[in-house]
């Protein structure tokens, strides 16, 4: 099966208000939280209120800030967080982040 | 001479959507970061590319979002970091935005 990965920027191309933006909104933060707890996760197993195209919306929002990477894998759509590019940019900020009470 | 503090939202009303926001902009991220240097900063002794009525834009975002506090002594407007709530609501969250490159 082939399997590709989505645009999205390099490391050195993550800017920290881009990161704060995308991660500033309830759906995308919920998203953020479900893929904290582990490995990849398809987009239709992702367990968010919102309609397919807007989860897609959310979904680019997050990979085109660099806080996720979406690999296509056939049909299906696998989601991760970019937790080691993240955490080696801006330590502390995920986890500050994910310690927030909802 | 009379002190005052401007209103801002109690510890347990800060929202992380809202701080988030708040931070994800390159006016009020340079605000924190002088801030976070030190003590209280006059609002005319901040260095930021802006006119005076952007500034007091920003920092009004800033304080209600939970970030900061504004105390007023005369006609002096002081700005501080809420360093402390931050940290205990959002554990590393700080730190991380400041290790941002610029």
């Amino acid at each position: 099966m082939s399997t590709d990965t989505l645009a999205c920027p390099a490391r050195e191309e993550i800017h920290i208000e881009t990161v704060l933006h995308a991660l500033a909104d309830s759906v995308r933060l919920e998203i953020v939280r479900q893929l904290a707890r582990g490995d990849e996760i398809a987009c239709g197993a992702l367990d968010v209120p919102v309609s397919k195209s807007t989860l897609t919306h959310h979904l680019r929002i997050l990979r085109e800030a660099g806080i996720t990477t979406t690999r296509q894998q056939g049909t299906i759509r696998l989601q991760s967080l970019r937790r080691a590019d993240l955490d080696l940019l801006f330590p502390g900020l995920l986890d500050g982040v994910l310690a927030a009470k909802r």
